[in-house]
């Protein structure tokens, strides 16, 4: 396998490249200016990674590549106004800095686009691609719409909390990989078990977010400490500590969605919540969970350790672990 | 070519038989209702009619006709919540119905769901089907961008207008026809001319549609005559006044633009302009020059009068005409 910089440098040499329509500039500035605000670029990468994986021509992929993180800055610019975020790495929202209406016509050309860029390849690849990707951009739609009904809901599961996850997260970073291997070839056994790996490493990713929100440090993730105590989100640390809060449900729930206190207040009295119910450990035993249950699904393909070993040791440092 | 009310029913079989996902309701209820509250289903039909005047197989084009028309029908669904339409076909929009996320996020979902519909057909067709729809899909994104400039406007040129609805109407309808050609594996060529048709049939249809909006009557197109008028909208009908207008430019304008005179008293103002300008016949005259090169374009492929007869009678009804 290439290295992880060879791939990187692949993708950001396509981006360098995108070429986008340059009238009328009102809806394509918004474009270029999210496709600008940068990011790990992780799903081009496991796209890229995924084909190589099995043999694929990584030529082949470059377009899908672009076409996958196209199509996730377009979910970020429309959850962005829906979630009326002022904010994204750091830099105003399109719907902030433009308006909602240049927000959503904006979102939508890039969603064309995107289907554009992953038709750009193995003819014979591309009838599942298409597929795969739209009916994975339906689940991204179904994840998000979940999310916004667990905002107003008081009695939302632990399980319902994971399937939203899969839905909104989990399955692209499964695409990312499938679609890979569909551009490789790759018989449909094999396809669906790198789409499990996919979907348990999705899973652990956001667990792994809702943990460094409460854990992690401002400077490393660049993300405000606690900001999901502080909105009161339902996150899987929020839901699990009200699975094991018992008689002390009522109290933890109105301080956690208590808006009046100081955020430093609210951050301390829900970490305390936290700490008497081990949330902190539970949440990493979770991940675990997840991150074993991948490797199983990647295992049970015949490749060598020398193959695998890049996508994996990349996927861990994602995870702030050794592979 | 079969009948009209051949290719119509299988059309209104198709989407009865639409199966949505049922989960979750927030999202797909609003899709259901956009879909039900029907339409002529011009694309499908152009699609299906496409496909069958180049000896495809109609049952080919089913599912791609679906996709045009759900394509369609999102995009009125964006339009509606940008333009702030509380009524579509006398029904409540989504965005009022629901609520502005709502109608964004089930949108996205219609997009998707329309390219899965758009890849349902021989797989030798779909790379040239999925990059053709998605290139139409975003000319219209940018149509509507002009549209949207254009309010705030007080300079736009006629042939900006033309530009305008070229890219918001005449592709789609445009794309509809070459879709099916694609389909029945035509020629490039021949696909092109077919577009060109298209072009010109879309450009009629909406000089047409401005026409109808001050000129029609209210029973006959279910629309409240003069709209466009009350709304101030820049329409040909309005865009050819003011080229004509001269010195009166300035009067016209601002009676044109005017939010405080009541209705019928701004009908009918500006309708004595124009008939002072002879808009009516300019406009007539307009529509038969874009019919006369659609006529054109399509008698330069080698296709019988018998089995163009159906289509071009049918695109001529929609237009109050004979052919």
């Amino acid at each position: 396998m290439p290295s992880y910089e060879f791939l990187n440098q692949q993708i950001k040499d396509a981006f360098k490249n995108l070429d986008l329509p340059a009238s009328p500039a009102e809806l394509y500035n918004p474009v270029a200016y999210t496709m600008d605000l940068g990011g790990k670029r992780l799903r081009p990468f496991l796209l890229l990674a995924g084909c190589d994986l099995f043999g694929g021509n990584v030529e082949d992929a470059i377009h899908p590549a672009i076409g996958i993180e196209l199509f996730h800055n377009f979910t970020l610019l429309h959850d962005d106004l829906m979630d009326q975020a002022p904010l994204r790495r750091g830099k105003e929202t399109v719907y902030k800095k433009w308006n909602p209406n240049i927000a959503i016509l904006a979102g939508d050309a890039m969603f064309a686009l995107a289907n554009r860029h992953m038709a750009k390849t193995r003819n014979e690849a591309i009838p599942l691609l298409i597929d795969l990707f739209n009916q994975t951009a339906m689940e991204v739609c179904e994840g998000q719409q979940f999310d916004m009904n667990f905002e107003t809901r008081n009695d939302v599961s632990l399980d319902e909390y994971m399937e939203m996850i899969r839905l909104k997260t989990a399955v692209l970073i499964a695409a990312s990989l499938k679609c890979g291997a569909i551009i490789a070839g790759a018989r449909s056994s094999v396809c669906d078990q790198i789409y499990n790996f996919g979907i348990e490493l999705g899973l652990a990713f956001q667990l792994m977010d809702d943990l460094l929100d409460v854990y992690g440090s401002e400077e490393k993730f660049g993300k405000i400490s606690g900001g999901d105590i502080i909105a009161g989100k339902k996150t899987f640390l929020y839901l699990k500590a009200m699975e094991k809060a018992a008689d002390k449900a009522n109290d933890f729930q109105s301080l956690y969605s208590s808006t009046t206190l100081d955020a430093e207040t609210k951050i301390n009295r829900v970490k305390e919540y936290f700490r008497e119910f081990e949330i902190e450990s539970i949440t990493r035993a979770a991940i675990n969970h997840s991150w074993e249950k991948a490797l199983v699904s990647i295992h049970s393909l015949s490749l060598s350790d020398q193959q695998t070993r890049p996508l994996l040791s990349y996927c861990a440092s994602l995870m702030n672990r050794d592979y």
